[in-house]
């Protein structure tokens, strides 16, 4: 049994590509993926389970993840077979709570960690729940995901905003959290010297999250130079242009411009060449740490990495990143704010998708303002 | 073999207590604790032996520890017997080069760690020499310190400073590297709360690294207002006045302050009570980190420790705190500055000693100029 | 909705103190801790609720805990109000699933983790689950224990035992799991040197898992010298009769029987002059970890072990202890059936309690057989 | 100034290939490789500086290394360039003592660790001397070997052997050692399931390590059936014959014959599809653990690794394998001495390559008896 909030009676029509609908004030609307098409259409209204809060969305970050799944209808060996609402980056305001939800009440604003684990697996029992055997996660096929104005999810894992942090802010925690799990799985700390292959989103935050932990001389490289003007602006002590012909000589660049070769390179951008540059460039007992995902196969100089007892360590989504990630932000030690560069209310979606696909000049992170239904 | 450098020229005069000694060029002037008493006497130049360098130092702070040696004539077990170099907080200018050395060169300006190494022991070899079974630490007896004009030490205990790094900074390293050590052993990380108990030097130096590391909330505690309003300055987001009668009653007004239990408190005060605050304070599974010596024995409360698995971890003088230290201050993540509140040239030695020992208001660390021969 | 499988079926009578008492099929028997009184009594047969298995118990031993709580009606600040069923070493078979089981079936030999969690704190999320800000642990008021007939728990924490691992053995994981943490926690590898104090049952699992683990020297002490006999039996290299007088030369003795310091002491027995001695003894860097609960509070050589930069660390039940713990028994790696000395059936729950708390020469685990209704 | 022992007048002779050399009482020989030949040949006999002890080789073990060294002239970028002794895997007796020599004296036997550190750099200030900026490694050019029958070296690297442990025993630790480093780094631990790939020398002791750390269930896989026969004598619980061709697949029968992925892969022969089998058939967060060293590019299953949250970890030699090796070994954990299948005199050592060349059946490691002189 669940008690529709206010919040729900607030949004009455959504513009929807093509046409204007009109909404019933219960009415749900949300953006699928079928048959390869985004459509943004209704759907029911879930009720919250047990422990399980109603969430009326506020905002959801389109990441390279969603336009993956888009154009290819897959995300590795997972396959959109039925309609599939994506969107796995949400902040939204708690609506109704399910029963024996106490640790949030209607009107609490949160960002929403768009996992949903099995409790009971080895993995889950040992808290490292990103890789729970029975993991469902939002958007991914065939998990919903959160492009939905009303979405019902566990209450522990809606983590609550405080007022000074905006619902925007909420929704970039979840591309934070991947920064603070990458460099918390690289073993980050004071004084680390570090190399971070590419500029793009997860680049970013693990750019900010690194130096919040102490690092002090950090090097962004990626292909594209506006990019690195980007990285430039939010801290990298330098930027360079990669070279991915000869990977040996551009490491040789990397340890010439930081006066050492990094304790740490963390590649988030999935190119093999980054991955062998990660790899040469770093010191001796160093950590690479593996973030972006890229080709299925990858040559890697391996007996270099042996004789230099290079770490490989890799990152499947996160753990345990939102609390501290939301710390980061609520104490003002790392401003998301400059990362949304687009925003578009729901009924615009699909030029949402398209302007995340496009990423040109200065696209960061596209926001959907699922809640903005004008 | 070793060259005397330009350095070693350019002091020719000391004041000393009472008098004023006319001294050749290569005079060496040292402050000795002998029978109890400090005292400014000329003592013998040393030649650096292979791998060492001779150092013209600049400055050297005085902190708790020398003044107790100079009170009681002991640390712990090790005793005054002979006359005694003071001094283990030293920066200084390399003078001359030992054999083999090709770290630095004549004209360096370095930070002194002021340990001496027999780099064989099986602490050692595992990294932590500052457990070496034969670890000769400068100014605890037997060991002659710092205080003095010229100087030898192994070179690669000598760190050089970055021409914007000053000499006065350099001699802040130690304390602070004792700083670093501690949040590196209590696992301070990005978004920790933390208790720190005493906002005298070590805790100061505790609270700007743990900044540094990412802390979120940190909560000083000290018996003396004025401390604590120096820690309010520093970035402590609270301070309270400890309460050394009912600890498990201050342990819940820390709570109080920071809307949780602190998952750390490092304890640089030494008092029982501060030990027993930071048990009951620390949350299940959080780490008590013993900074601060006080008496032999002191009461825990050891049921509450076990049944909560609070880890208590201790820390000796430092391992590698001194480069990381270093690269805080050299990026401007930690500015040490602020810390150095009072300075005397060499011969008013005592003068330092005594300021140090009142550490009346505001006074953090007493620097002696060591170079400042007027 | 559940099946009761023909297990239920099998047991018809119960004697119980004073009488004999007629048992319909389904009727449930359990040993209640009434008014300060055992008394074995019918209780309802419970239900098994979704990912609940229902078990017909089989073994379960009988612990220092279990009698302390007999005799004080409490734990720590957990008091005794309701009639409370004991118990919470316990092994048994599936004797019908609650809905969405699929782990296991109906007739299977499980070990049984006595905890209850809530899964969503951040303990229980971060895998430190026996920290759980909920814990509800069997036997420990206000939590019924599984001193009874019947008894339903989440699947998860039932481990299957493998055919060759007898339900005796099973019943015995609870008390090895302390002793896998224990050296799990104390960092136990390879070569240790190590110290454990007492030679109840927790000193013996601990000592046999140490072995395990690759210990190669293991001193014992107690102040009876039938346990040290015992832990001679098992394996201990060396065993002393325990001095609390004068801790320092005990732990001078210690140092000299294993030829250096141990590396760790693993303090069984809750006794201060037991911590004293594991502090003093331990070598520097090296670590105490403490499991037996004593007073409340207690008085350690604290700069002692600051100096010595000595670790202590606690363990609190256990996480993650079973399945390794089986592992052990069911490789053969650890043999816990010497670790058996006396057995009851449950109409004698009285006798078996009070051979407990005697705890006379040779008595390690007591040992009721609930599923002998004789 | 060191004392020549009595050890040094025993040997009188050495038949050389070919020839028979009348040898005068202070005479040294040595096995060079010299323009690519072999050639045992009279040295001077080195005089201990400080620190250092005078051994009187006895046996020294020929790795494939050695006769990689042998064969190709080279170590990876390391070549040949002047007359080179060769073997880094000995034990002998303390002939003479230099200077300031206090943990060993004459007569002492012992193992050598045959590494020379630099004892400055960070790596070694950090206990991670493997890694040594500046590591001279026995045996690899530039550096000379301990085939030879009087060899200087640093005391604190000489592991003095108990009585009942043979100098054989002793010459073995070196192989030892890397088992243990690998298992340490790898993260064995009590109830681990595990993949070794290779079952030559490195592989077998890494399964002797691996059963000692309390690893329950171990897999051994290589392409040579009478190895996996040798594994399966030494505990192996599994053996498999190595499917290059169809990797997956191969993993697959790995899960199914352990009745789990492994927790742990060591990959010991180099070959790049036994990386990729380990890569594949290790369990979501497992660890890969690179030891064996093949060609310089290897291509991995990049993606797989990245989204099961593998982690890759790579070993160069060892650091502190020596004491925990010596331990197992006087401890009884390990046997070692069914690995020493062949021995040799030192004027054989041609035989002795050979033999380790060609390695036929059963071979598993080749001793050159250097005190033998007959």
């Amino acid at each position: 049994m669940f008690f529709l909030g206010a919040q729900l009676a607030t949004h009455r029509k959504a513009t929807i590509p093509g046409r204007t609908m009109a909404l019933n004030t219960n009415d749900n609307v949300a953006v699928f993926l079928e048959k390869g098409v985004l459509t943004v259409k209704t759907t029911e209204t879930p009720t919250p389970a047990k422990h399980e809060v109603l969430i009326a969305v506020d905002s959801v970050g389109i990441c390279g993840t969603d336009v993956h799944i888009w154009m290819t209808g897959n995300f590795g060996d997972k396959i959109v077979k039925a309609p599939l609402i994506l969107g796995h980056e949400p902040s939204g305001v708690v609506a109704a709570l399910g029963e024996g939800v106490t640790r949030l009440k209607v009107g609490d604003r949160v960002a929403i960690e768009p996992s949903i684990l099995c409790r009971t697996c080895d993995y889950c029992k040992r808290g490292r729940y990103n890789l729970c055997t029975d993991l469902k996660f939002c958007g991914v096929p065939p998990t919903n995901g959160t492009l939905v104005r009303y979405y019902c999810h566990p209450d522990d894992l809606c983590h609550k905003l405080p007022d000074h942090v905006s619902l925007e802010e909420g929704a970039m925690l979840e591309t934070l959290a991947v920064g603070v799990y990458a460099c918390e799985r690289a073993g980050v700390t004071l004084g680390s010297k570090i190399l971070i292959g590419g500029a793009g989103s997860i680049g970013l935050v693990t750019l900010l999250t690194a130096k919040a932990m102490g690092a002090t001389d950090i090097v962004v490289t990626d292909i594209d130079q506006s990019r690195l003007e980007c990285a430039k602006q939010l801290g990298a002590d330098y930027t360079m242009v990669a070279d991915s012909k000869d990977v040996r000589k551009f490491a040789k660049k990397i340890e010439h411009a930081l006066g050492c070769m990094p304790d740490i390179a963390i590649e988030c951008c999935g190119a093999p060449s980054s991955v062998q540059t990660g790899i040469y460039a770093t010191k001796p007992g160093g950590v690479v740490c593996l973030v972006g995902l890229g080709p299925d196969d990858a040559t890697i100089p391996i007996s270099n990495a042996i004789t230099r007892e290079i770490n490989i360590r890799t990152i499947s989504h996160y753990g345990h990143g939102y609390p501290t990630a939301l710390s980061m932000v609520a104490s003002g030690k790392i401003d998301v704010k400059p990362l949304v560069t687009h925003k578009f209310p729901l009924a615009k979606s699909l030029d949402a998708f398209e302007a995340a696909k496009k990423g040109e000049n200065g696209t960061i992170r596209v926001m959907i303002k699922v809640s903005d239904t004008s």
